[in-house]
């Protein structure tokens, strides 16, 4: 069963993160056989420099006929004046809304190797494993009515609308619900069910979702909260559900509770558990063609790729077993280098991880 | 010149903190003779059981004819099962938007005398002071349209409306150029403006105001990577200006890094400086009726308030310094504790700032 894979490198550091990743995966293809095609295409400010748009049509297609995607990431100042609706962001949002990949895995896991680069007590986060589900599709990011309008005074008014259906809560509700069986069997729903009334739904669907999942400790919590216990107790904590605003600010927080942001890889899902992978981390356009970059996320997220959507755990747990082992090695990029480790550049990483295979 | 303060105990913990608060102003009232005079209603939880509403028509005219008001807290689990509309958040959020309350100002200070109560490393957080400017009358909080309506499918949508205009931007963003002037001159930001088309508008009125402040050096930042980066290092920031949304969570979680957000005041100012002061902190139901609440934040408040409500520099200042006493003399409630420290209770605390006025 022959299986396509989509390559977007995108912008900043994406295509040299990207393309240790793919030596990784071309290398297990062969391993295990696993019938792997590789594709690539533009998206993001690449695509807008060739094309003069962030998700070209042809991408598009490609994405719609990939079993899985791959992406690095997409951004960076040379495209930030531009207007809202052709930034490089816009192509990541349509690919994700095209596409329906309404479930984010977000994990935050502190490597033991690597527990000293954490800006937090060592027992604070030692053994830190959290699993964030992202609704991605849905709530601000793509709520109408939006824009800028003249009021009658004559001054404008931004606004945005921040909705969800009951259908598009239960729908992330139960893949929370499901990782959580899957893990600690702990799931926190984040909302702001005090003062918001699109997340007094979304309360009252996860309570619903409760009496199918009854094996589950279900908790609320007030997204203010959640913010300062990831800081104070993260590991308290096991599957956190929320939308895709609160979503985005608590995921990317509790990453950096690791301090390597760098090694964190994530999964965006739809319902056929199609996917597209990419690193937590963005473009970071300051170190882009240097060579330095941690291609280890992107690695990483190449094995959440064959877990999710290609069925191909054995495969799956071989990069990550590969992973583990250089770093035991000692080899750091720069952004994980402490006085103890080996510093290595981006390729040196990934052809350590590919001897490691 | 006879100034009036209205004392709002609420709820949980908000009449012991309170209490003490109170007599710290009586002290120095007479101390300083500033002719204060006090008066005390209800809001919140504690106003529903009474009246059966958490903003009675009598609080909210106590409050417009008041200089300043001090509150405690308002919510707990045991009104949380009533709509939206009547429960003891709906006081508070009330007051604010009735009094005009926009400028919120949330300090995040680490005491040197607590610097082990935080979970971050001490290199990351000692000598911490951090000034979150949050707007308090806008933003998604206060948008129109919001509800839970029927869709045509028959199910259920719930939404709400993340709006603002120039103006309510402009005179948040003046209060935060002014105070990063008073302090060190740095400026961020907060926004989602490669998102959200009314943060797009956010930061082009704060760019815009820019010019009228040439001494502060004003920079911009995705909430999300702010939410990292107050957790990486927090030290970068100086002044950080945002909307309510933004500002609720990226407040609690910077007052969380100090590891004591039992002793953080507030303060929420409208445009004559007229002001509600409030602990960070909540109504901690928990732990309320037992006498081991501290009492620091809300008297911390009252030295806010004599500083930016009644213009009493020095009488603010006494109270700051007596409390930083109180500190060094080891007096530690339990939410403070530590190894070396010498447990108190909320009135023994209170008793001890007395003392060292
Ligand atoms: C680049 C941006 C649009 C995106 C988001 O906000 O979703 C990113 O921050 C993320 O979390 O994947
Ligand atoms: C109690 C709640 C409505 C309030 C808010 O969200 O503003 C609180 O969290 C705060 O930050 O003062």
């Amino acid at each position: 069963m022959s299986r396509s894979i989509l390559m977007l490198p995108g912008d900043g550091i994406g295509p040299e993160i990207v393309a240790e990743a793919e030596k990784v995966l071309r290398k297990i293809n062969e391993q295990f056989g696993l019938e792997l095609h590789f594709e690539s295409a533009l998206v993001g400010g690449a695509a807008i420099d060739e094309t003069d748009t962030p998700l070209p049509e042809d991408t598009l297609d490609k994405a719609r006929k990939a079993d899985a995607i791959l992406l690095g990431a997409v951004g960076g100042p040379k495209w930030d004046k531009r207007p809202m609706a052709s930034r490089p962001e816009k192509g990541l949002l349509g690919l994700r809304s095209n596409l329906e990949l309404f479930a984010n895995l977000r994990p935050a896991i502190l490597y033991p190797q690597l527990a000293s680069a954490s800006s937090l007590k060592p027992e604070v986060v030692s053994g830190l494993d959290i699993m964030i589900v992202r609704e991605l599709t849905g709530g601000i990011y793509f709520g109408q009515p939006r824009g800028v309008r003249e009021l009658e005074s004559g001054e404008r008014q931004g606004y945005n609308t921040y909705a969800y259906t009951e259908s598009e809560i239960r729908r992330i509700g139960r893949v929370a619900f499901e990782a959580a069986q899957q893990r600690g069997k702990k799931l926190c729903s984040v909302d702001k069910a005090n003062v918001l009334e699109v997340t007094v739904l979304w309360r009252e669907i996860m309570e619903d979702l409760r009496r199918e999942y009854p094996d589950v400790e279900l908790s609320h919590m007030y997204v203010d909260n959640a913010a300062m216990q990831l800081v104070r107790a993260p590991k308290q904590f096991d599957v956190i559900v929320t939308g895709n605003m609160f979503g985005d600010i608590l995921s990317d927080e509790a990453a950096m509770l690791t301090g390597s942001i760098g090694m964190l890889p994530s999964a965006s899902l739809n319902s056929e558990k199609q996917g597209m992978y990419e690193p937590c981390h963005g473009s970071a356009p300051d170190i882009a063609g240097k060579g330095i970059a941690n291609p280890l996320a992107t690695i990483l997220s190449g094995a959440m790729m064959l877990r999710y959507s290609l069925g191909e755990e054995k495969a799956a747990e071989a990069i990550e077993a590969a992973v583990s082992k250089v770093l035991d090695q000692g080899l750091r990029t720069a952004d994980i280098m402490s006085s103890e480790g080996r510093k290595v550049s981006t390729r040196e990483m990934g052809d350590a991880v590919l001897a490691a295979l």
